[in-house]
């Protein structure tokens, strides 16, 4: 772990400076939003997803940002919001986006240190980076110093309790689709049924499709070394979240152990936490979702660190914001096409052309929620 | 890090288990109680505790519990356990303590991990303990296995802001009320003022009363090292939060370079966190905040580890639930007397003899707020 403090140099600088670009208002708006049902092993049932929207006002100009959950909490983060962070940074410097979230994650501290915290953050942070793309007349992904460029894409399923034929199914629409690659949950409570799904699927995609797996935290590291030594000899790209986010030595023993490259990253939820799975050399694929890790600036600091360790990266979930980051990694090897999907509540939903992506070359972020057709979902 | 998984076979057994003591409704109050302005290096400037006290009602008996902020994310404590926990645990077996932990941990796992969801899940789990003890007619401290004892109990003061002498002033009501030991925050930005300050409450109370400081997070290492070793010739009990919690390998640092006792625990939200500093010897004291630590249940783990590692304990705050807590750990070194305080709120505050305090008698935590007392403190 670097030596460290929580920046409040920062703090002082951001109340010393003039502001030019004063935070006048902030609205949120909380949908709940159906799900066809699907489950993994860490999280059970899964069937809403919560979504926050988001609008910063700030000298005439707006930025737009989101957050979302996967079906609790999501009041609280607009709770958190609403009462404690509008207020805390209302007449602040919009485009002292480092200097706004370090105030933040201070003022948090007590009840924060991620958590959800960070998926309060995180919605700030991305109408910051948006509102600062609009006033440069950039897409995000140039704001970040990066050009644009294809990114290949996998398809992901939330697929656990999906019977084989389903599973199959959804596989061929991966394949149709063009994804150079898929995912699959593991952690079915017979071994042998992990390992059958596993190889139905690799019978049917062949070799030359990547394939993931990703266990959702269900295992101790002796379940998870012994579960993912039965499913090696499939192949498998890499082997996502075997056991729980603080063991990091666990992971660091299974990427010892095991010949497959070991992936977490959503349920980290700060710079610091991704810090000590590179310290300890606990993944070889840093997977960042710029909402669970407390927003674009988060994140940053998370490439940053997968670049100078040389790992690889890839996205959770959040296809559109990660299409602009990973643009802005020395080594993205995926975006993951999530099972969920915000494109039928969105303007220009992204587009996968040869299971590839691109980021969008609008101004900021690109992403506008569509009003009306959120608006049937709007929950009090 | 043991090996451990997140206890999917407890959720399993919650399950299948008839409900003997069936949960029927949960109701929780927001108050905003004003305090005198105060402030540490870490937090900044605190005027206003937040506390949200529980009800839990299962088949005609009634159990209390609360949890409290430093100023900001009440009302999204609240939201989370009014809409997520509330319906959740509701219809649940109150008696399965360790099972209802399991179930609030892993569904809100997505937005929790410690953070924010640790204050909510405290709150229901100290209203559980409460209601076991109103069943069973037993003080906490006896469903705990433990007996009654005299607790040596500390001053502390939120007292970075202070003049000279005012913190002189505070110091000497802590000796008029007998106490054995007296905290004082550090982290003043030049250090010649920490030492000003250190040097003069030494030579107030002499050298038969203890002298803890805490720091509150200010520092990197290399910093904490330096400002903690300007001060060790004042004879320090513990060095608290010397840097981020986050940097447990700078606190290893610490605990191997200095001569000093470093203390962690208030800004640690769950059994995980304690553990890293367990295993990685980076702690002599933890500091057991049963509300940051989510809840009574996970504090045991807490207390647990410190006896199986031959630690020693103290508590944070919360001196009516700690006192209880501490009579079951094999070496508790102090009970905090925090510069806030629920006592004008409470039926029975907590009494303080010969600097010593005990825990309740009552059936249950013993603590019951006054509601006639709270109510100017009311707040949507």
């Amino acid at each position: 772990m670097r030596s460290a403090s929580y920046g409040e140099r920062n703090l002082e600088e951001i109340h010393e400076r003039e502001s030019h670009l004063k935070i006048e208002r902030i609205e949120t708006d909380y949908y709940r939003l159906p799900l066809e049902p699907m489950g993994d092993a860490g999280h059970g049932a899964i069937d809403t997803e919560e979504l926050i929207t988001l609008s910063l006002h700030a000298e005439g100009l707006t930025g737009h940002g989101y957050t979302y959950t996967i079906g609790r909490g999501g009041r609280a983060v607009k709770a958190l919001i609403d009462h404690d962070i509008a207020p805390l940074i209302s007449g602040q410097d919009a485009a002292q986006i480092q200097a706004i979230w370090d105030l933040m994650w201070q003022r948090l501290l007590y009840v924060g240190r991620g958590g959800l915290a960070s998926f309060a953050i995180a919605a700030v942070d991305v109408a910051l980076w948006d509102l600062y793309g609009v006033r440069e007349e950039k897409p995000l992904y140039a704001l970040l110093g990066a050009e644009a460029r294809d990114l290949p894409a996998y398809g992901s399923g939330v697929d656990l309790p999906k019977p084989l034929d389903g599973l199959l199914a959804q596989t061929e629409g991966f394949l149709e689709r063009g994804f150079p690659g898929v995912k699959v949950k593991i952690g079915r409570p017979d071994p042998t049924e992990d390992e059958q799904r596993i190889r139905a699927v690799r019978e049917l995609i062949g070799d030359g499709v990547d394939l993931m797996v990703d266990a959702n935290m269900a295992w101790t590291t002796d379940e998870a070394l012994e579960r993912g030594r039965r499913l090696e000899e499939y192949g498998l790209y890499w082997y996502e979240e075997p056991t729980i986010p603080e063991d990091v030595a666990g992971h660091a023993r299974l990427a010892r152990e095991m010949d497959v490259p070991i992936a977490v990253g959503e349920s980290l939820h700060s710079p610091h936490e991704f810090r000590r799975y590179v310290e300890e050399e606990a993944a070889a694929v840093l997977q960042i979702d710029p909402i669970t890790n407390g927003g674009i600036t988060a994140s940053l600091e998370a490439l940053k660190m997968a670049d100078e360790a040389g790992l690889k990266t890839s996205s959770h979930y959040t296809d559109e914001l990660s299409a602009h980051l990973l643009c802005a990694s020395e080594n993205p090897v995926y975006l993951e096409k999530h099972a969920f999907a915000l494109d039928e509540y969105l303007q220009e939903p992204q587009r996968v052309v040869n299971g590839h992506v691109r980021p969008t070359e609008t101004s900021g972020t690109g992403l506008r929620f569509d009003a009306e057709r959120l608006a049937p979902y709007a929950a009090g």
